[in-house]
C-alpha cells in the first residue's frame, strides 16, 4: 500500500496514539471523516498499528528474548512467517549475516524458555540451529501485554 | 513502577490504542477520570506508550537493520543508555551471549549505514566491534515514523 | 518442592557438611528430629546432598573437561537428560548461546576423551556438534571421586 | 598434596558426606582418629570439601549463568584467581579452545546479571571480552547457597 | 591456455579498452590483424574480456551482496559452477577458510534478495547455509550493467 | 551522476567493449559524437569503465584472494579508501556483517601475502584483525592484469 | 610400546640421524648389535622413524595447507584414521576446540587443492565442514618429500 | 637454495634416514663423496633434517597441542620468528583464515600448559588471543623427543 503525503502526515500527529482525530483533521485542513477512514484503512492493510506497549522491566515475571536461528533450506520468508506464529513470538526479521531470522520472543513465568523451544519451536521442521539473547536491561524498547 | 491488576487490565484493553477510556472504565466498573489519570501516570513513568506504529516493508526509503556490538569495557548499561540516543537507533537491548548489545536502527534514504556510523557510532568510545543484520523481510515488526 | 525459610536456614547451617544436627537444632530452636527428617527429606527430593568433593588438581590421573553440544533439533531437555546419564557426566546444562548444552565431564587414565566420544556421546542420536574446552588450572572447582 | 590409598578410600566412603567416622574406620581397619585427622588435613589443604550444595532450580529467585572470558594477556592464572573473588562467583576454570576462562556464577534477586558486569567484573582490567550462557535448566548440577 | 609475452603486451594495451588495434600492432611491430586474431581467439578461450563495468554507486536502484556459502559436501567446483549460473550472480569463487564459496551478486528493484534466495539459491541442494555481506560503499568496485 | 535512459542504453551496447560507436548511434538514432562524448564524461566522472580483463587461472603466476578486515574503528568509508590505494588490491566493499571491509587482492609471484601483509597493510592503523580467503577456483571473476 | 631409559638414550643420540651405531654404543657402553635391534623394534612397533624431512619453502611448487575438519558424527578414531589415508595428507590430529580434526596436507602441482577436496575428501563420509589454512610461511616445519 | 634433480633424487632416497651413502651413490652413478657433501651442505643450508622422530602417544608424560593465534600487527613473519623460539615450539605455520599463526607445542609433565602460556607467550606483545586444540589421537604425526 501506497503511503501518500497525507497518510504520513497523519501516522505523524499519530505519535500521540490518543490524539482526537478532530486536532488531526483541523491540522490538516481535511474532515474529520478523511482522518477516521484513512487510519481504518490503513490499520485494515497491515500498514498501522495504534497500541499499548509496556517497558518490560516493569513487569518482573516477564522477559524478552531475542534469538537468532539458522534455516536448513532456503525457504527463508515462509518459515519466518510459520516463526511469527509460534506462542510467544513478537516479531521475526529475516536478516542477513550469519543468522537467518532475528526473532523477538516474550516470555512468562507460565511460558519459559523450556516451554518455548520444546512446544513451539519444535514444531517445526528445517531448523538447523538456535542461538538465544537474554535482554537483561533495555533502552526504549516497548512490548505488547502477553496473552493471558 | 507497580503494575497492579487494575493497571493491567487497563493496558490489556488498550491493546486497541483508540479504545475510550469511558468504554474501559465502564468494562472494570471504575470512573473515566480514574483511568485516564492511571493512564497517564504510567505514560509519565515511562512504563507505557500508545503510538502508531508501521510496516517498515510499506515505506520503501527506509530500512531497519539490526546490530550486534561488542564493547571494551563493562560499562555495558552506561553504554547502552549512550547508543539509545544516537539518531537513527529504536532501541537498544543489552544481552548475554556473543553481543553485548543488540540495537534496532531506522535507516531512510537521507541517513543511511555510512551516516550512522561515522557519524553517529563514531562519537562513542569503547566500541569493539560491530555486526550489522540487515533485515530484508520482517514479520508483526512495527515500528515509529523517522523524525523528518 | 518450596523452600521455606527453615529449610534454607538448616542448609546455610551445612555449609559445613558434618556440622551435627544438634548443634543446629539449638541454633534454630527445633528438635534434632525435625532437622534430621527435613535433611532426610530434602535429600529424597534430590533438592539437597552432602558429599565429599575434591579439588581435581590433586589427582594428576584424572582430568576436567567441559563440552559445548549442538543438537539437531529442539528436543533440549530430553538430550540434556540423557547426556547426563553418560559415564563420566558430572552435570549438563541447558544453555542460551552459541551451545545447546554444556558439560561438565570427568576424564581419568582409563576413560579418557577418546572413550568418552566414541563409547559414549556416539550412542546418543542427533548430536550436530562438540567443542570440547580442556581445564588445566581451576579455582573452587570441586568435583565428586569417579567412580573405581 | 599426594592423595594415597587410604585418602582415596576415605574419600570413597564420605561420598555419603555425613558418613560417620567410625564406620568409616571400621571399613579400612583403622581408628576414628586417623579418619577425623586425614580428613581435617585434606580440608585444611583444600583437597577435600564436604559441604551441602542444592539444586538451582529450587530456588526460583536464583539462577546459574556460565561465562565465557577472553583477557587481552597471558596471566591467566593470576587472572583466573582474580576472578574466583568476585561476589557471586562459583569457580573458574582456566581452559583451552575459543574461551582463556569459563565461569560458573550465581545470580539472586539482589545481585542480577547487570550488577555482575558492572559493579564485578568491571573492576578487573585486561577483559577483552564476556559471553555469558544462562542456564534455564540443569542436570545433576548442584552449587553452595549464596551468601545471604 | 597459454599467456604468452605478445599476449601478455596485447593485453596490456587494452587497459583502454577502446584503443585501436592498429596502435597496438605499431607498438608491437605486427600487423593489425594478428592483434584482431589474438584478441579473438583469446575471448572465445574465455581468458580475455572487453566490456562496460559501472560503479555500482551510480545506479541507485541496483546493488551488491556478497554471499559467503557453506555446502554440505565437497562437490566444490561442481557446486561453484552452478551457482555461477544462477540469476543475479556474477562471479563466484572457491575458496579456503571459514566459507567454501564467496559470491558476488547484482540485486536490483525487481530482482531483490528475497527473489534471490528463494527462487535461484533455493533450486540447488546440498547448501548447508548462506551468509549475506551487503555491500554499502565501494572502492574501485565495477559490475556489468544487470539484463533488463 | 544521473545515468539516464541514453546513457544506460549505450552501456547496455558496451557489454561488448569495442563495439563501433557508429553502430551504437545508428542503434538509438544519434549521432556518433553525441555517444563519444557521453562515453568520454562518463568515464571522466568514474561510473563507467571500459577495460581488458583476464581470467586468473590463465596466470599461474598470480592469485587472488579475498580479504575480509576488522577495523578498531568506525571511520570505515575514510579506512576503506584507504586499503583501496594499498599496491595488489583491486577493489575495497564495505560491508554489514562479521567483516568491516572486503577485500579483493591481486598477487603475483613478486609480490606474495607476506609483502601484502607486510609491506603493505602493516602501514595502516587501527586494523584489528584481518582473514584471508586464497580463490583457488573461479567462475566468470575476471581481473585487472597487474602493473609489471 | 614402553620407552625404557636405554631407548630414550638411543633417541636422544639419534637426533643427528646418522649418528653411527657404534658410536651410540660406545656411549652408552652397550654392543653396536643392542643399539641396531632396539631401533629395529621401535621401528617395527611405529614408535620411531628416521627419515629425511625437508623445509617446504624450498620447493616452490609445493605447498603445505592445514585443515580443520567437523564431522557429523562422533567416530572420530576411525575418521581420523581414514583421512591419514587420502593422498597427500601428512598426519592427522584428533583434537578439542572447535574442529574435530586437524590435517597437515602437502599439495604439489599436480596434486592441487581442488583435487584434494573433490578426488580425495569427497570420498569419505560424514564430514559436516572443512576450513583450510594455506601455509604461506613457516619456521621449522619440516615435511616429507611427496611421492612423485 | 635451488633444489635439482641429483638433490630430489638424494633426497628421496633418504626417506630411509639411515639408507648408506655408498647405495645411494650407486643408485645414481655417482661417488660417495658426492652424495656425503651434497647432503652436508643441504642441511646447512636449512633445507634438509635427518633426524629420530616418535610417536607421541609413546609417551605418556608428553602430549602436543597445536595454538591458533591471533595478532594485534600485521608483522606476521617476525613475530611467527619469535614464537618459534619460545620453549615447547617445535614449528609456527604463519597462514591465512581465522587465524595468523598455527603453532605445534609439545607439553612434558615439566613443561605444562601453564608455564606455556605464563612463562614462555606472555614474553611476546602484540598477542591479541589464542585459541589451545589438544590432541588426544593422532595419525602418522611424529615430533622430536624434547630436550631434557
Amino acid at each position: 500500500m501506497e503511503l501518500d503525503e497525507i497518510n504520513l502526515a497523519i501516522i505523524h500527529h499519530l505519535r500521540d496514539g490518543r490524539m482526537p482525530y478532530k486536532k488531526i483533521a483541523d491540522s490538516l485542513s481535511l474532515s474529520e471523516g478523511t482522518i477516521r477512514a484513512r487510519v481504518k484503512r490503513l490499520k485494515e492493510e497491515g500498514v498501522l498499528d495504534i497500541t499499548a506497549l509496556i517497558d518490560p522491566d516493569a513487569m518482573p515475571d516477564q522477559s524478552i528474548v531475542m534469538v537468532g536461528v539458522n534455516l536448513k533450506d532456503m525457504d527463508l520468508v515462509k518459515k519466518g512467517e510459520e516463526f511469527s506464529k509460534l506462542r510467544g513470538v513478537i516479531s521475526v526479521c529475516v536478516v542477513t549475516g550469519r543468522f537467518d531470522l532475528l526473532l523477538t520472543v516474550l516470555l512468562t513465568k507460565d511460558f519459559n524458555m523450556v516451554k518455548f523451544y520444546t512446544e513451539e519451536v519444535a514444531q517445526l521442521d528445517n531448523v538447523r540451529g538456535v542461538e538465544t539473547f537474554v535482554v537483561y536491561k533495555s533502552f526504549n524498547l516497548k512490548v505488547p501485554l502477553p496473552t493471558p
